[in-house]
């Protein structure tokens, strides 16, 4: 951690934090430069105190802790990266591995017709609501448990790992019967109750990026789960809030390379609700894999005019293979296969 | 709900965004002007269908939905302002309400010190946490229930109502016991599961603004409250994140007003959080009540160096006291006492 | 323009806005749905009311405009798409064009040698800025008019065209000398005075998007151009301020869609300016061109780290180089060449 | 300056580090944390330097630069603070100044109706905007040099001194006939030819904030006027732009209190600007004032229905009159007459 004094700062109000620092436990080093006052601290555990306990003491000009607040979700804690085994399925190798189906699960027929349309256009996974957190209480909320079961058969019969959405830590234990990969949708990327109990999950889990927050808060939820013995995790972009209002959110492209740099867990990003718009979906897509992302999940429903939700950000079945082509063409350029 | 056409759009296109208008329930009336062609439609519920289903046909220019998504939070539903009883003290009414208090529930000594020295200086209720959610899994978590204890028997010694955040609707019931007002943080006000069994609490409710939620999401959150027939519902502006960072969030002071004029639930602020830093606390108390918010939420601290949590947030107990006084004399500029 | 009455508006608030409407011009149509009354207006010219002067009349909930500010930008006003000629290269054609060069130019060599490394690698115009405008006063401030000459003599050698940054409006015909293409950095998007007076150059113009400008914004500025009587506009993205401060700006890749989609005009991307660091301009232009973008502008220096000026985001030219042929192998994706 | 390397830097990435640093002058002292590497560098200038460069050297994590950028605009230059004398009138002493008039200068019984309103109610200064700067080309320009003509006779036949936009350096000379303030518009916050030539002029400045422009880079502008030797430089907040669109831009009330612990010079706040909607000026003024603000300015047209722009964020004079009567309310409770 370092202090910086103000100009001008006395030596009463240097000695004064000087003072402070030795007493939390850090060894001081001081440095006075033409301008400035610089105190570099060293300690034990850098977060012993709030940087900003000291910015408050007189004479201080600011503070720049050191030490990053994530630890396991660090890339030097594995820098080859890590590759998740989803049903076999490896998530941040070679391979762009693509998760596509309907916003939420319908019906049988809907979701058996997602599941071949899907697999047969090269995806991997399917993906697919049982619970939907909607910002209107009057809207479709979902078919819950028998959603997972209707899911599950239909994905697994296509050789799919089946991707849902978890709203809650009481929703742990059922759903694990049924899922292979937990989805943390952007809302609860710091709901920290329901990551300490997926933490203690063996199931994989895709943790999406929250609408306003930044890179480093990603990774410090990722490090919940990690912390708390779940290594198998996936982390996601899928639009940030600004204030360009024609998209329903600013796909953040960027974040893909760099959390790639700061982190070794894969990284896949959402052009569906990273643009809440069905023309916008394809060329974010591309563009997504052309950035480095290491899969997609992507919304494709039989028949989007019909869909109970979201139908406007889904793709039409022939769309999606498509766009599949496409990414066949692009991944050789960033060295990937799909 | 309003469609308008791009300029020259076809016969056939604007015929077929009038069918599918008529075919979900709409009646529409086309008015063709010198540029745009616009279909006004009126049916029986605006949401039958999702607008961008018609903005991704052909021809279509944009779509203008026309009904607010809030019904019960709308100014309209009681236009003479809505006054929450919160054991004894009316939130909304002639008196501006402050609630102060530290940011956890440390031990016995330090709540019976601030709510002696908050009861003291004016405030009517007694903050303080019991479960912290903090973005870091390795800072100090809260007391729990043992906390909550402490707190009630404090506060309501001095006559002081008890505020505290929960977490997780696991946590209403054991929760009722202690506190008369739930507080509802800025991560949860999309935490739709924990709104609805709020709901069907008569316990009143604070909710907090999220960080990046926009007014109206903020009241379609408090929707979920009273259509589920809780409607002692408090709202508070708490900061929200902008490019802007020497201010931890950017504390939007504008939606005091706006909130007033859109809906006729109380609105409070909570300059501690929305500046996260204690020298801006003061100034932007005083420029919430100039604004005309219905109360305050103020972190205070018998010794906010000691703080376990956010003590750089915290007042001291006489800089509360001065804030008080400020305050006093700033109220009736906006037609209150306090 | 529509008119949304407040639910419970009464007959003579609706009666009080229908005459307002009337006098300025407008024929209205009114129709009284189950909560709220709305009124279509249709004028000879919409802008001939500011709707705030309407939201702030009684009983009134929202005003919606519904003609676009921007004509002449607008894609059906030539919607085929169109295809700007800089010095015998089109701009929005088949071909994916890529602009290159440095930061600014510093001195002959340096911008010989960069002219013949990126028109080796298969750039067709050479970027380089003769005046700098810096956030401190403290930096360089760029060559000016020699610098020009410098850029010129190398540019065409090379067989490339010359892009360079316009500050003010003074500086238009001494720079029509040298520079094929007009830039229009993203702090000038919104300074009409220079806009207007480029408008009646028949120099072709990049205008680059603000850091805080919406794309409708954009195209208004575009407007300036093309009103004035410069058809030879090429829109760019560079990046827009968040709150995510990571990269210095958030490049806004879904922009390139979306502008393809409302307007006619060209749209090109900066991935230097839109991350401001080297290691993430490749990915980041690689996401331009699978996004779609009709060309790309890259900082590339034969030295980085001895530039004068945004070292840190330029490219080696080994680099730019390997990016070229990366974008050969992406282009085909989108339907296109480089 | 602070480099933190990464966690496992190898020592030949360190030394690296340390050559790079040492070669363009700096003194490095390296401290070795149980984690991290530190190097803290003192340098004869910390700007020989982009920190980008060395962020991207081999094993180096973060940088971070010490030395603020603005020198002459930081508070310990004149810890007592700025008193700016604009034609008798004392802005950043005792007295909060108010300064009000019409958006646009229209006509010479407008300005003098305004002129002699503003007046009466308290006001120091009269506003008014010569050449209007409009996102459409097809909406109201100003009336020019003529308009400033009006003003001038108008303001100082009722004691009011003029503030009126400057938008071009091409202005200044013309402009210092009429004006007693220049004012530098939001979109001009960072024109630095414009900043330059007007450091040269003797007449005080009012510098706007850029709807995107950090606290910090406002003060750097402010650093343009300053070094170029006019010091008679006012700051001004109107708001910033966010995701959230109710209100035309967030008004940042919090950057009051900010900018007066960080610099010397006077702060005011226009709340016409910082909504857009006259049902919200005045409680932002207000709140503007509690906060700690130097002045105001606020818009006030005598028949705001009729205005040729700006019309909807324009007080009527009655409004104007009761604003002036809460803030004498206001101002003793933060130490200030009105």
């Amino acid at each position: 951690m370092f202090v910086v004094m103000e100009q001008g700062a006395t030596d009463a109000q240097v000695a004064a934090v000087i003072e402070k620092l030795v007493t939390v436990g850090f060894t001081v080093h001081r440095s006075t430069g033409v301008v400035h006052t610089v105190l570099g601290c060293v300690g034990p555990k850098e977060d012993i105190i709030d940087p900003r306990n000291l910015e408050l003491l007189e004479g201080v000009k600011e503070v720049h802790p050191v030490m990053s607040q994530y630890k396991l979700a660090s890339r030097n804690f594995n820098p080859a990266g890590t590759r998740v085994n989803v049903r076999g399925v490896e998530i941040g190798g070679d391979a762009v591995v693509v998760v596509a189906g309907p916003c939420s699960v319908e019906n049988e027929e809907q979701i058996e017709r997602s599941a071949e349309q899907v697999a047969v256009a090269g995806a991997k996974g399917l993906r697919g609501g049982a619970f939907k957190p909607r910002s209107s209480p009057y809207s479709f909320q979902g078919l819950g448990e028998a959603g997972l079961k209707i899911m599950q058969k239909a994905a697994h019969r296509h050789g799919l790992f089946v991707v849902s959405e978890v709203m809650d830590h009481t929703q742990i234990a059922m759903m694990e019967q049924y899922v292979d990969l937990f989805q943390v949708g952007a809302r609860n990327m710091q709901n920290f109750n329901l990551l300490k109990e997926l933490a203690k999950s063996r199931t994989p889990v895709l943790l999406k990026r929250g609408i306003s927050a930044t890179i480093e808060e990603l990774l410090l939820s990722s490090e919940y789960l990690l912390s708390g013995g779940n290594y198998n995790v996936i982390l996601c972009e899928r639009g940030i809030r600004t204030f360009e209002s024609y998209t329903r959110n600013t796909m953040d492209i960027s974040a893909i390379p760099v959390v790639k740099k700061l982190s070794h867990l894969p990284m896949m990003a959402d052009p569906s609700h990273g643009t809440g718009r069905r023309d916008k979906v394809i060329p974010m897509a591309r563009a997504a894999v052309a950035a480095g992302a290491d899969g997609l999940l992507v919304e494709v429903h039989p028949t989007p005019d019909q869909a109970l939700s979201d139908g406007a950000q889904s793709l039409y079945p022939d769309q999606f293979t498509e766009l599949m082509q496409q990414l066949r063409m692009i991944a050789p350029a960033v060295g990937r296969t799909l």
